[in-house]
């Protein structure tokens, strides 16, 4: 809806001139949370393979490869070819790819970029396998293990196995590894229970590794890990690759773990009514910043209570607000969580010293498919 | 992200061979509900505005228009910027639009469209007003009243008449009338409940029209009204306008009221994965469908537990599936919750006799500016 030309008329001014609600990007903060990870990452045997499904932005991807990631980690078919378009050749889809018309896609991708997908399924991978062998490609395949978070993949060693030979009996599809998500542990708060339910799951990957090798099937790639467990998973033997993703633009949900990089987004939002002494009415809502995750936080309010959050409109009682606040004021929020919350726009607006650079598109935005 | 030309060629297919996830809106029902709504106004005085928040979509504005409905109603500048550009003339902007930039484009819009917008402050009135003097046009307003909701509006009858009196006297803007909006009693389960609520919201605003013209203001338009009280509101004397939205794609918590229209919206998902008897995997999350007002509901689908919502995957729970159920088959949500579900999508498949018959870029998503 919005033009990334006509904004560009804001780059250079303050962001206060922006118009609101607007998604905000602190360069500065995005670009210290990347050199952070990239030198965690230069420390250990692991490779950083930093999700895309939370900033969608190829520009951000790019970056966090030039500060020495191993790749770029995404969800769904349709990131992977906004990531290849924009010239990104190493991509895994940690997700399933299921369907002809989507398997026609990935073959296609496979001309372009070193595309490798999550398997859990034996038809799956033959289809897979039929369909790049007929587009002249071989599509790179994990094997998807559950690793205790109950969604996708294999649950048991011999299952692993099974689905390993298959795919090495096939044509179409090459196997590189083992992947599994502890989605289930990242958000612990204790940072000792935390570690050691990590530390489970990563048990449970790397047995089905050694498992595998010990059956004569190779494993180079084990990929785990998310923000929340970069630092477990990023130093247990026998994991290759992580795929933490939120710590580029962070969010309050992963700050509230004590997860140590700044949160460099905000939601951006006017004053649009005072009807009364305390309350004051936003012009942000559910359309332009999520709740999932818990409420979003108002910065540099204290004593500030977000009331209500309906779709377009945010209430706040603030009794004894620590400026004079007016109709027509900024506020800003940090998101409690980031990926849902940029899902929701379609520009970023770039932001140094309080002055806006550039104004992003939002390339990927809505790339659910 | 996606493209429309693309998804052309899925126009005539079966809805099946679409790619998932994808909002489906069944064109019979959609038809049914917006010639259902426009009945009930053909035999009451008050007129129907239906609110675009909703659908988003200037093709079924247009339709309501067809139907017979008022003009349209709509929450930001954004989206009444792509009424305008369809050809939608008469807008209501039930909302404060707010600082310099924004009222720019209000008095650009006035140009070429009879925009009326909402109003609750006087500093706010007076700027409208001179930038509307400045670029040559009149804009029409109607003073917001807080008929209970708690959020904007003036709160008292005599609040009320000082904010009319300085419009009556600005020379950019126009009064036409009031609005207040029962949005706190539109979703109360009870009927006889809900409108003796909806009455008190409603006995509030006819109150203040009547102060209003006792003391010589001329009131006009007086705008209420919500899905879950057009049949309060729109038979209620003195009330001249219902901005009713949801009826026209309906969704399942007007349903659960008794609400009795259609549910012309569906979010088509694929299983994606399978990894024991009873569990599924589903590839739509809170990217593609929302769970601000409840969990969506499963169609066709008896037994089934929704487990958990993550950002690109949905876990079912079924023990006894009605039909045999693999990898690949399509499952269909009708959302809880219309509005924010639609926020999240591009495109939508327009869906007849289970055929695609048209795909259809949602113009104004993301429109919250």
């Amino acid at each position: 809806m919005s033009s990334v030309r006509y904004n560009q008329l804001i780059v250079g001014k303050h962001k206060h001139e922006i118009e609101t609600p607007a998604l905000l990007l602190y360069a500065d903060r995005l670009e210290r949370n990347i050199d952070k990870m990239a030198a965690f990452f230069s420390q250990v045997e692991c490779n950083l393979r930093p999700h895309f499904k939370t900033h969608r932005l190829p520009v951000i991807a790019h970056k966090q490869i030039k500060a020495g990631a191993r790749g770029i980690t995404c969800a769904k078919i349709s990131e992977a070819k906004v990531l290849a378009e924009s010239g990104v050749r190493d991509v895994l889809i940690a997700n399933q790819i299921v369907g002809e018309r989507k398997l026609e896609q990935l073959a296609g991708l496979a001309h372009h970029s070193d595309i490798i997908v999550a398997v859990d399924n034996v038809e799956n991978a033959s289809q897979m396998s039929a369909i790049a062998v007929k587009r002249g490609v071989k599509v790179n395949v994990l094997v998807e293990i559950d690793v205790g978070m109950n969604r996708c993949g294999v649950g048991t060693e011999e299952e692993a196995l099974a689905l390993a030979k298959t795919i090495l009996d096939l044509k179409g599809v090459r196997l590189r590894g083992l992947m599994g998500y502890e989605g289930h542990t990242v958000l612990i708060p204790d940072y000792e229970r935390r570690k050691s339910e990590c530390r489970k799951a990563l048990v449970r990957l790397v047995r089905v590794r050694d498992f595998l090798e010990k059956n004569g099937v190779p494993i180079e790639i084990v990929s785990a890990g998310g923000t929340g467990t970069y630092t477990i998973a990023g130093r247990y033997p026998g994991i290759t690759e992580v795929q933490a993703g939120s710590y580029a633009t962070m969010d309050t949900q992963y700050r509230k773990i004590g997860i140590d990089f700044e949160i460099a987004l905000s939601l951006m939002t006017t004053i649009i009514s005072h009807p009364t002494e305390e309350k004051y009415i936003l012009d942000t809502g559910l359309k332009s910043l999520t709740n999932d995750m818990g409420m979003p936080e108002l910065i540099e309010a204290p004593g500030a209570v977000i009331d209500a959050m309906h779709e377009e409109h945010v209430r706040i009682l603030w009794k004894n607000p620590t400026r004079n606040l007016k109709i027509g004021d900024k506020l800003e929020f940090y998101p409690s969580h980031g990926c849902t919350t940029i899902n929701l726009h379609d520009l970023c607006y770039v932001v140094r010293n309080d002055v806006v650079e550039a104004v992003w598109h939002m390339k990927a935005r809505g790339a659910s498919q």
